[in-house]
């Protein structure tokens, strides 16, 4: 036995969602049937309106409805002339964060992973070297995730902004504020090593 | 800094759903914006369809969009003259999917809870006994949770029920099947020794 039709396309509709199984499905369903009717409403609005109407910013790929997100459109940046380049647009907000950097951001939405077909112009490569190469860009921060892919992607990067007159820098890998050297991993450990600054 | 307002606004709603915080929803929102458009739309529809047509079946209070749900329409249900009360829709899936039980349920939407305002009239127990006095009821299963809020469910419910000419009955609590007496709670046991069955 199943539920009625809408209930179960609605269950079935709900494990599109990342971490969602039968189960919490299930639960997600019935919660907003029982309780939660007009927030159901106002999500499925919220969806519709994201789903139609949100693209990609012109200037750095971010998720935005406009032609350009609040950040690129900003002319307060004091750095506008300093690229970051980071994964995702989540990578954007934990940066914005802390508040210590003021230059531009451009979103990849994903690193090189040839096996999934991510290549370059997946990652929109074009559109950086062609920012890289309209001479007001002074230095480009690469802040992709640590990870192989990550410091892959980055270095796949690098290579082509040597073409251009910037500065290419790698953000530092090394021990977390508040980490204790004991539970740190070795290969951290080791980068801290190399990446040590002189006093 | 926070992200465009439609993207803003579609995290915030996701939150609505149970045990999505922040993070977790702005993980959904990416995934959906990023790699899954299409079923995004279908889930607003399906929220939206399922929010405005689903209601409660007439017979059982399930939920449904016609007026009765598929167990209370059909006419192939063996023991059709019992009832069996649960507290949600979700447990009469789990009865059903045992397929052991043939007789027809009663969903109570809830449990009493007079500090959330949860009294008889909202568990629609008017519904419940008009049936008991149809006089076509003859066993009242009380399945309610195992919890202190469901026992006392059960024992109002059978109060009310001693008033009709119905055998009333309560699931039997104890070791589950495949447990281990080492690992399974006094209470547990002790209802398991009360309830034992002479062989």
């Amino acid at each position: 036995m199943k539920f009625s039709p809408l209930v179960d396309e609605l269950i079935q509709s709900l494990r599109v969602l990342p971490g969602v199984g039968p189960k919490s499905a299930q639960r997600m369903a019935f919660q907003l049937l029982e309780r939660e009717r007009k927030a159901g409403l106002k999500l499925a609005d919220s969806l519709q309106k994201a789903m139609s109407d949100v693209g990609h910013c012109q200037g750095c790929r971010t998720f935005t409805e406009e032609t350009l997100c609040p950040i690129c459109a900003s002319n307060k940046r004091g750095n506008a002339e300093v690229i970051c380049v980071v994964e995702t647009p989540a990578d954007v907000l934990a940066i914005e964060a802390g508040g210590h950097f003021t230059g531009r951001y451009f979103v990849l939405l994903g690193h090189l992973s040839p096996l999934d077909g991510v290549g370059p112009e997946q990652l929109g490569l074009a559109l950086l070297e062609q920012q890289l190469s309209s001479n007001d860009v002074t230095e480009l921060i690469l802040a992709t995730n640590p990870t192989v892919e990550g410091d892959a992607t980055a270095h796949f990067i690098a290579d082509m902004a040597r073409r251009h007159n910037v500065v290419i820098s790698r953000i530092a890998h090394g021990v977390p504020v508040g980490g204790e050297l004991e539970y740190v991993d070795s290969t951290t450990l080791a980068l801290s090593f190399n990446g040590r600054i002189k006093l």
